[in-house]
C-alpha cells in the first residue's frame, strides 16, 4: 500500500476532529435542553439505548428522552452530562468512539453522582458530515455488558 | 465560495487543537497553584465571571482568584479542576467553546463533588496564539443562566 | 528557523492526535479488564507510579495491576476511570502530557467519588507509534507531590 497523501492524511484528522467535536457537543446541548439539536447529532434512523432506562430508534423518539420527565427534573435540579474524552477507530466512512459518561446531579445537599456509563458510538459519515448511527450506554455497575461496551471492537 | 486549500484546513485543525490544549491546560495550571500562568491563558484585559463567586476583570484580577483564600483552602485540602472536552465554534480569528467543569474537593471523608458548571469561553487570536477574551462560569444548579451558557451560541 | 513545511505541520498534529487517543484508550481498556492492552500503551520496559498504591516496572508489572484483587474488586463493583483532557507538550519524539483522573466506584448507596489524580505522561515515539514511557499519578489530597506532577514541565 502506498503511504497516505497528504490530502488523505489531512482528511483523516478533520475526520476525528470532527467526531471528537460532534460528541463534545452532546453533553453543552442536552444540559441546555435542546432536544431538536442533540437528535440531529443522530442520523434520521439511528438508535440510543440507556442501558436499564430506554430504548429510543429515530430522531423523535431520542429527541423525546430530553423532553421526558426524567430529564426535565435532573434540569430543574441542575445537572451535567459530563463525556469524557473518546478513544476513536475510523475506518472509512465509520467510526467507533469508546467512552465514559458521568451525569452530576445537584441535590439540597450538594451534587451528586447520579449515573456513570460505559459508552460506544457508531459513526457514519453522512453529506451534512459524520452523525452517529447507534449509541450504546450502560451504567457501569459491575455488569460485563457495560464492561463490554468499552471494550475492543472486533 | 471555493474549497477551502490545504493550507487552510491545515490552518484551522491547528486552530483548534490549540483551543483545546489551552482549555485543557487550566485545570492542571490552577490545582498546581500556578496564578500568573493560568492569568495568562487570558488576553491582558480578559475577563472570567464565576457565578455566585467573582467576576475578575483583567490579568491581575485572574491570578488574584488562585491566590484567594477560598482557592488556597481548596488546594490544602486537595482538589481537582476537572474540565471537560469542549465543543468548539471556529470563526477566523475567533472561537466559542462550550463544556462543563467539576471541582472535586478532597475532605476527610473522601472526595466530594464541590462545584459543577456550566462554561462558555469567548477565544481570540493574538500575536501569541489564542487568548481567553471572556470566560463565564456558572453551577448548573436548575437555573436557566447556567443552561444558557451551554447553548448554541447566537 | 525556517517556518515549518505542510509536512511538518501535519506530522505534529498527527502525533498529538494520537497521543490524545492514546490517553483516551487508557479508561476503557481499564474498565473492560484489558490488562494486555492497558499494558501495551506502555514501552517494554516502561514505569506505572500509583501514588500511595504501587510502582509497576515493565509491561507484566503494569498488566499485574490490573490483575490485581483492588482492580477485580472496582470492576466487580463497577468503577469507571474517566481521563480528562490533557494538555500535551510535543517536543520531537518525546511529548509530555498532564492532567486529571477520576476514578468513581458503584456502591450500594450509588456512584462514589473513590479516586482523584494528578497524571503526568512521559510518552516517547516507537516503531509502533507513541507509547508510554513513564506514568506518575498520585491522589490530588493536598500533597505538594500531587501538586507538582500538574506544573509545567521543566
Amino acid at each position: 500500500m502506498p503511504p497516505p497523501t497528504v490530502e488523505e492524511r489531512l482528511a483523516a484528522l478533520e475526520d476525528r476532529d470532527a467526531i471528537r467535536d460532534l460528541i463534545a457537543s452532546y453533553g453543552p446541548l442536552a444540559d441546555s435542553g435542546n432536544a431538536e439539536a442533540v437528535a440531529e447529532l443522530w442520523i434520521e434512523d439511528g438508535s440510543y439505548v440507556v442501558g436499564g432506562m430506554a430504548e429510543a430508534k429515530g430522531r423523535a423518539a431520542i429527541a423525546a428522552l430530553l423532553t421526558s420527565e426524567t430529564h426535565r427534573a435532573l434540569m430543574a435540579d441542575g445537572c451535567a452530562h459530563l463525556l469524557g474524552p473518546v478513544v476513536i477507530d475510523l475506518e472509512g466512512d465509520r467510526a467507533v468512539a469508546r467512552g465514559h459518561s458521568v451525569v452530576f446531579r445537584n441535590r439540597a445537599t450538594g451534587f451528586e453522582v447520579w449515573r456513570v456509563s460505559a459508552n460506544r458510538w457508531e459513526l457514519v459519515r453522512t453529506a451534512d458530515g459524520w452523525r452517529v448511527e447507534r449509541r450504546f450506554n450502560a451504567p457501569l455497575d459491575g455488569s460485563y455488558a457495560a464492561q463490554a461496551l468499552l471494550g475492543i471492537s472486533g
